[in-house]
């Protein structure tokens, strides 16, 4: 049972707890517990300017019993657990601050079952998105969350990501059904049936959902799913602005216009995609789009689109139902990240996310733009605009302290302007470490302890990814 | 703050505490303070077998600041906190089996703000889901929740309610942007931004959603809202059997028609729709459907269902445009738990709910239907079988004991026959009092003591509406 005595000690690193540790989970886990310096390090890979913390080692976990065997075992030494999928969190989630026990859960990567008639799967944690969907291709069905790199899907529900396709699908929050979850106490806790809706008590999914493992080590997925579209049109549309933009895009989701996509990229980041990609494009902001339906249904989309953003002076709208065209073009969107490289050779790339309501995304990326120039930097810009977020990747020369400071202090004062637009210090990449200090600001004082007595009910120790999201110590 | 004490007292009734919060409500709250017999016993009114218990008084609040006075009085003394909305909860949510003090949060009922552009709005917890609509006739948007009822939207939110829309614009869960919650101590906690989506931090927006009073008093929400769209279908279809119903659901779901609504009505539910609302259909299964989109789409959508019918040998699918036609329909199937008084004249209503995954809700309905002739009972089914969601209206003369408990224990079958098919004890109608003893069969002991760890949390005391969902005391 989950423990009900709340630990007042701070959880500090302990040298013979973790010793005592490494001990019994060599014994149990023989060359599945790693603890070299290059495995460490990689397992805190944080892809930003936040520094590398490694564990103190790494175990690969093949099951629930696992899991539960380490946890359990940390739990008695008072000893840090980290979840690790893919390694592709952006604020230093997998980060190890207080040291501890990574447990890496790509081996645990079965497709448990797939329920088409229901429309949902059930799958163990390190099933990428992208195994799940080529398990699934000749079922009619597929998994629409889309975050661009092939996350694990446990790290992608504890993360509540989305992506490009969130406009239509929603995020992991809504393609969560049920979650099995290793507690702080190495328990198995279920969080809900296979029902596509239940008023059964507190919503432990969506509590889990974005929670960073730091209540507990996600261990199954019960996934929905959606159905392939009959057809899929796509295209890309230039408009003078990055208002026109923003205009049609709010034109286009207040017109009910069930748009699967509209991806926002910015002249620079045209341009990057360019350079990469080889596609011709003119470089000036630009919509990325993509219909789902039935034929006629994309075609009357594809056409409504064209005369919104004609009205707002964009345009011409080309779109094709054709598959290699289209995924030329969202090959390019993915891309993007990986383009921008070729912008500044050399450069470290900083990512960041925040999302407002979308009628003030306008203003947020014209003052951004501006901000960006007024500080010297380079920074391409992406958009779900449908979402109302927007990410910037900053392109920074990490040997200029100089302008190491600039990126820091603008990335500052972009969460400060999104958060007096009503919006969020992030949209889809969550806390981590790096977005743990606008918390407060964002949510105020009494949420922020709210979360804290949540993590203290659920986590008394304080062992699961301390240090991320609200800390306790 | 919230206090970190937890109590180990349980929670009993206290005359001279009761005594000392009603001379210090009457103080400050005058004739908004009501103690009278027939207003305490409306307050706990449970439209079910559950007995009624009234609460000691009930304060009329007008503002947030009367909600967090009463609260922060009741937690001095340790007295229960009852919210109220509409009263049409069916579970007993706002019943006081340990007395205390009902807040009644009719009077906030104010729209604080619409944003048509960022398809949202701002409102008191006393609007109820009519008003809201009535409000926005205007602007080209609507609130798209309907459980049938016009409930307060603080009480949708509640009880994570659903109904008839939801297989399109999903549940209040999926339509709650952010709430302003008073804590059990008193303070107002704001759970999340206006941004569509967010990852920063954990979800207790989703937290508050379906917590039925017990872990703080919603006061503010903000909603999602929906485009009306440009053209509504909408029709009734009849069928062979319950089971070809939900054949034609799965398929209609599966083919990705969007569907807005798609109705089971049993045959006796029919039957009690044709002598209530004068309809003359026939008295067989029948869906009842409504597609929403452009003029185009929902004529394909309505043809392509027909074709889905046809070949599950159901049939004809005659649909309309017509306002006045599908609102006639939509009236008739609102009223169909009233229509039911028509099939049994003077005995009581007794409503439950299940939800399955829909691929074994025509084995669940066909089994329940069996189980209601078997048991000697008279009960029609309505089911969102969009959803695997259906409700059945228990028609019970309450002076005959053997009957009476007949209908009770089909209900445990019903509850446990969902179950044992991957199900949830309730789809939509939420724990309340009726419900708890099944969540640990739902759920696991593990997952309920973790219910049990957040609601001692956020609500040390267990002074907000105890004795719902989880019991502490």
């Amino acid at each position: 049972m989950i423990a009900p005595a709340i630990s007042t000690m701070p959880l500090r690193r302990d040298p013979d707890a973790v010793a005592a540790v490494l001990r019994t989970l060599a014994a149990r886990f023989g060359n599945r517990l790693v603890t070299s310096q290059a495995v460490r390090e990689q397992h805190a890979n944080t892809i930003t300017w936040i520094e590398n913390q490694p564990p103190d080692a790494v175990v690969f976990a093949r099951s629930v019993e696992d899991v539960q065997a380490v946890v359990r075992l940390c739990a008695e030494h008072r000893v840090p657990v980290i979840p690790f999928g893919t390694g592709t969190s952006l604020e230093g989630h997998v980060n190890a601050p207080l040291g501890g026990v990574s447990i890496d859960l790509r081996d645990m990567n079965k497709v448990l079952a797939v329920h088409a008639e229901d429309l949902d799967c059930v799958v163990q944690p390190g099933v990428t998105r992208k195994a799940l969907n080529q398990h699934l291709r000749d079922q009619g069905v597929f998994f629409p969350i889309d975050p661009g790199a092939d996350a694990s899907l446990g790290g992608m529900a504890a993360t509540r990501c989305s992506g490009t396709n969130a406009v239509r699908y929603g995020t992991m929050k809504d393609n969560v059904l049920a979650l099995k979850v290793v507690t702080a106490s190495g328990e198995l806790m279920t969080t809900a049936r296979r029902a596509k809706k239940s008023s059964a008590g507190y919503d432990l999914t969506r509590l889990m959902v974005g929670s960073e493992g730091t209540l507990g080590v996600i261990v199954e997925l019960t996934l929905k799913l959606a159905g392939i579209p009959e057809a899929i049109s796509g295209g890309v549309c230039p408009f003078p602005s990055v208002e026109a933009c923003c205009q049609a895009a709010i034109a286009t989701i207040q017109s009910g216009i069930p748009v699967a996509r509209i991806e926002l990229l910015d002249a620079l980041q045209v341009r990057a995609v360019n350079l990469h990609s080889k596609l011709g494009l003119r470089e000036t902001p630009m919509l990325f789009l993509e219909f789902h339906g039935t034929e006629a249904g994309v075609a009357e989309q594809s056409e409504r689109f064209g005369e919104i953003a004609a009205e707002l002076g964009g345009g011409p709208f080309e779109w094709t139902t054709r598959a290699e065209d289209r995924t030329r073009l969202w090959e390019a969107r993915h891309n993007a990240a990986l383009a921008n490289f070729a912008l500044r050779p050399g450069s470290s790339m900083i990512a960041t996310d925040v999302c407002v309501p979308i009628s003030r995304l306008a203003q947020c990326v014209a003052e951004t733009q501006r901000d960006i120039a007024d500080s010297d930097l380079v920074a391409p810009i992406v958009g779900h605009v449908g979402d109302g977020n927007f990410h910037l990747t900053l392109l920074v020369n990490m040997s200029d302290p100089a302008e190491v400071a600039r990126a820091r202090q603008f990335n500052e004062r972009l969460i400060e302007r999104a958060l007096a637009l009503d919006g969020t210090c992030t949209g889809e990449h969550g806390v981590g470490q790096g977005k743990m200090k606008y918390l407060q600001a964002e949510h105020g004082a009494v949420a922020i302890e709210a979360m804290r007595a949540v993590k203290r009910a659920l986590d008394p120790l304080d062992i699961m990814n301390p240090g991320k999201i609200v800390a306790l110590s």
